[in-house]
């Protein structure tokens, strides 16, 4: 039997997110009840809830940043108990037999994997996300929190800090690497974070030196703004690594060029429209260009454990539910130092 | 005191090349002379001749794959006898102090190694290539050409060889491995015969099956036009590696697609143009799209002897200088199969 369970949603495209009533599934063999505490608010959120990523699927739950505490476990689960920490990232299951799931990186599951919102599991059902008070996951698709987490600063690490610490993680960010982070906003503090933890020298590239204290305190040993053109000349050829969180189109030879021979220039986010560089660029020093999609349960959980071990967490602003439509409001204007986390004890009222 | 050699030049951007006399410089300490007998004909001699890739230095004597005999060394001179079989590649020297010169990646030079030809050395003489009866090069910037390899199908490897040895080399072209030629020219001939011969399953992605015959006997498993749509539907994500030859833009999230998770996609040429493409096509699998640029002295070394084991060099037409305006033509119509070769003899008469 179906729960009903209080949630935030967006009853059609582009309307206000308002409070209503969704259900959740029984609680199954391998499944286990989640009594959320704390969701993150993920542009992204945004861009599915106002339809524009393409169609999407409504009432729409959104919310993939998600902390809280098991309350319920199936009579076959192994990995959690009632009163465990866990936390729940993009996905709540895959096919779990293509070879990038067998290679744990179920994030680029070929069958597709079932997003935790705005998606369908494979039975049909639609998917709900984190704007609730419940949610009933598959044991394989949660993580542990771990004790040193607080769980509202862990919440966006479930998308924010994954979608940071797989490329840097995957192209070796680390003591002796220079690595630049593009945009300081939601993904981009985190890779600051993660990157200096990592052991790297980490440059701050954003807009304006608006951000300059915050990013130093965060832990940039550079911070430059790209709208000045001397930026540019200053660190051509510098970095191993560019880490670009920004979902606009930007000037990619110019990035480009601040490479070093080999190095990499790692696209987390992107534009609406194709983007357009010159093959030369890559061409002359041997670089790349390459992609990243948050990443797997198996590194999602190392990245808990690193973030834990290290002593941090987001930059957050907690609100209650009934802030979301304004605080969606803000992150489009980029108003957020760096993340929102709805308190869900204020959905419960 | 110089040396008058004879050589084919072009006396201005776009006129036809012709027979003229040129000075070398005298054979230094550590310079070999070099008697040339074949040089082959490269698309970029033709696009520099013709201006077509910047202002370039007139008169023009192209020509960056040489293959020759040394017929004098300088009293420094510790690599190579009189006698010797060697090779010239791209470039002629280089700043030998820069972390990319250290590391053996002299094409990646950050004062900017000297070109062959239509460059200045770093005196500020200029440069002239292999079109010539002979050619004083520094020891340094020479390759041995082993005895199993005809100095006429060894000239191309020179450039044509390095292209694409180098990618394939660097991305672990091998057994197991599926990699994708993209174009079957002069450079994706090379690619198909050194990606076989590095155990790699070959695939080639040519414009129409017009070629076909010629990519299976040269080495390839498997030959798809890209004209026919359905080509790219069936071979979804199926590369580790593809080799992009063609210098006109082409639909790279297409492309993209073909690979796999993690796969990367190598420019060695490119589009006067700016190319466009999706960033979620990277995104989507942590792809990668790189570049390369010929290869480094060591590395071309490399080739060479692997071409020799291996006991292929290029698919050549010999031709002799009377007709290099006329193999120009038939190059940027891609009527050769693969490269054409001067015979250096016939300048001699």
């Amino acid at each position: 039997m179906t729960t009903s369970v209080t949630a935030y949603a967006a009853p059609a495209p582009k309307a206000p997110l308002e409070r209503t009533t969704i259900e959740r599934r029984p609680v199954g063999e391998h499944d286990i009840l989640i009594e959320i505490a704390y969701a993150g608010i993920c542009h992204s959120d945004i861009h599915q809830a106002r339809e524009e990523w393409g169609s999407a699927l409504f009432p729409m739950v959104p919310g993939h940043e998600i902390a809280g505490i098991v309350t319920e476990v199936g009579s076959g689960v192994t990995k959690y108990a009632v009163g465990d920490r866990v936390g729940v990232g993009c996905f709540v299951d895959s096919c779990r037999e293509c070879e990038n799931c067998l290679a744990g990186d179920e994030q680029y599951c070929l069958k597709g994997e079932v997003a935790t919102y705005n998606g369908k599991a494979y039975d049909g059902s639609p998917t709900y996300g984190g704007y609730s008070t419940h949610i009933v996951v598959d044991e394989n698709y949660a993580v542990r929190i771990p004790d040193g987490l607080s769980l509202d600063v862990a919440a966006p690490l479930l998308c924010a800090g994954i979608t940071l610490y797989s490329p840097l993680d995957h192209w070796n960010a680390g003591p002796g690497k220079k690595v630049a982070i593009v945009g300081l906003g939601g993904l981009g503090h985190m890779g600051v974070k993660i990157a200096h933890a990592m052991g790297a020298e980490v440059t701050v590239l954003s807009q304006s030196l608006r951000k300059k204290d915050d990013g130093l305190r965060l832990g940039a040993d550079r911070f430059y703004a790209t709208s000045d053109e001397s930026t540019f000349a200053e660190l051509a050829g510098t970095f191993d690594l560019i880490i670009n969180t920004v979902s606009a189109n930007i000037p990619l030879d110019a990035y480009l060029s601040l490479l070093k021979r080999e190095g990499t220039m790692v696209h987390v986010g992107g534009p609406e429209f194709p983007s357009s560089f010159n093959q030369f660029s890559l061409i002359m020093g041997r670089k790349s260009m390459a992609g990243s999609k948050i990443g797997g349960i198996r590194q999602t959980q190392e990245m808990l454990d690193f973030c834990a071990r290290h002593g941090f967490g987001a930059e957050i602003e907690v609100i209650t539910a009934d802030r979301i439509n304004e605080a969606y409001e803000r992150v489009v204007s980029s108003d957020v130092r760096y993340r929102f986390v709805i308190d869900i004890a204020s959905l419960k009222g």
